[in-house]
């Protein structure tokens, strides 16, 4: 394997990676190999062009840290992440649909109780959530861990702002009740434009694309005997809705945060101002 | 745009990546897009194996810093350097052919005079290295810049021990004279692994690859009016000369290195001990 040129090199690499002794790291490896060559095959880059691609990859892992994950953040724009998402759940099942996880959560969100308010600092109109998790037939899922996070009312999330804010907020891990239901005060989230100030910032503007995703709240809700459910609610009537910049949006997590004058809450709270109400009833899946 | 599936979402993306204004960006981020959709199709990964592959590309861009560069060496594991490499250099020309810079070079490479060690407290054998820089016709190529930089007689870079040398060694920038010759003592260079300790290292154990190149001194060789030359001169009878972990050996730039008993070397120095010489004659190709 010397003198390798454009057109024999991709069999040498392909013969090399055929060593790996495990099947899935050798399939992987192998359809990786191909997809990359052929890519570079058809782009022809220029070596600034491939140092720029370096660069771009190297400064993307730089972008991440325990707070901020800007390679999930390319997944997502590339349509990455929602076609892993799609192939992972192939069959209509009954099930509520899924969405990406996107790279805003964190495993460090506090457990809270049904009620809380899990605002904290975060500034926006008041927002009550509630809904339950049950099986695909309806019958109400108790002990369900059910994850929340979501940005503010202008559009930041708790870790984009941790210096003002001293600690995380609009995020919280509930567990339902033995009739699946649960609820909580936080507030309402706006829409906003995924973090610009990397590189995949910059890509989305050579690709004269905007960088918004239309309001939503995240729920990762988990329950021993059935598939973790990873979705979002979107915000129905929202301007980004069909341009979402993470190709996430389905009509059916789709639904209404409705606008509610100041009196009694449905949990009982007594609100002197406006605020508005979600909620949504979740389906998991049987394992 | 709502609703995708794992079969709408690539139109999706590419409708979306068409918006960029320029016309390589546009070309390149769709190529992207289909390649990198169409290996994410074939190999079907869970939601785990994506989230293994993400954390895989975090860690090579922490693992990346100013000495060290982790997503060169994966383009040069996985073929791809050479790829471009090759598609950069399509026509034979008579010009000395051209290898992979690989994730070594830097900038801050001393300029030092003719004749000069430049193996500080590098170890290894002495070796004497000389040659000339001429067009493709052998007419010399006065004050070109001659950049070298090679590993010691262990098979590491002064950059993988910089704690223990103190200084940089083992690289130089030298200027030809108006013959167009230069020559440099240094220490004999051995095969060496690339670096086992990041993601990169991982793969090729995932992959059952030795992970060794063929003992080789670095040159990149730039000269006003010419195509700057990277390349390596490789050790003539290295075991590793055919399965070159990235893919770079040409017969071309294999050379022995003579071994010489002690006496006096090329430049007149007297040398008690036994040493090495590497000769090479290199030549540019015109703009």
């Amino acid at each position: 394997m010397r003198n390798l040129n454009e057109f024999t090199i991709t069999d040498a690499v392909l013969d090399r990676v055929r060593q790996a002794p495990g099947a899935r790291t050798r399939q992987i490896s192998e359809a990786l190999v191909r997809h990359l060559h052929a890519f570079t095959r058809e782009v022809e880059p220029t070596q600034e062009e491939w140092g720029a691609g370096i660069d771009f990859l190297t400064r993307t892992g730089h972008k991440s840290d325990d707070k901020r994950q800007e390679f999930i953040l390319l997944s997502d724009a590339l349509g990455v992440s929602m076609l892993v998402d799609a192939i992972n759940h192939r069959f209509p099942d009954g099930a509520t649909e899924t969405t990406v996880l996107g790279p805003f959560y964190m495993q460090a969100a506090p457990q809270l109780t049904l009620g809380s308010n899990i605002s904290g600092k975060l500034e926006g109109k008041p927002l009550f959530v509630n809904g339950s998790v049950s099986t695909i037939d309806g019958a109400p899922v108790a002990d369900a861990t059910v994850d929340v996070w979501h940005a503010d009312g202008e559009g930041f999330y708790d870790v984009q702002q941790i210096d003002q804010l001293g600690a995380l907020a609009g995020r919280a891990r509930f567990i339902t009740g033995q009739d699946g239901r649960f609820h909580f005060w936080t507030v309402r989230p706006a829409a906003y434009p995924i973090p610009q100030d990397g590189p995949v910032g910059q890509m989305l503007d050579a690709q004269g694309r905007h960088p918004f995703r239309p309001a939503h709240v995240h729920f990762m809700i988990a329950a021993p005997g059935y598939e973790t459910l990873i979705t979002h609610v979107f915000a129905d009537g929202d301007e980004y809705l069909d341009s979402d910049v993470v190709f996430g949006v389905k009509d059916s997590i789709t639904s209404p945060y409705v606008e509610k004058p100041a009196g009694t809450a449905p949990d009982g709270t007594e609100m002197s101002n406006p605020y508005a109400w979600l909620h949504y009833n979740f389906r998991l899946k049987g394992k």
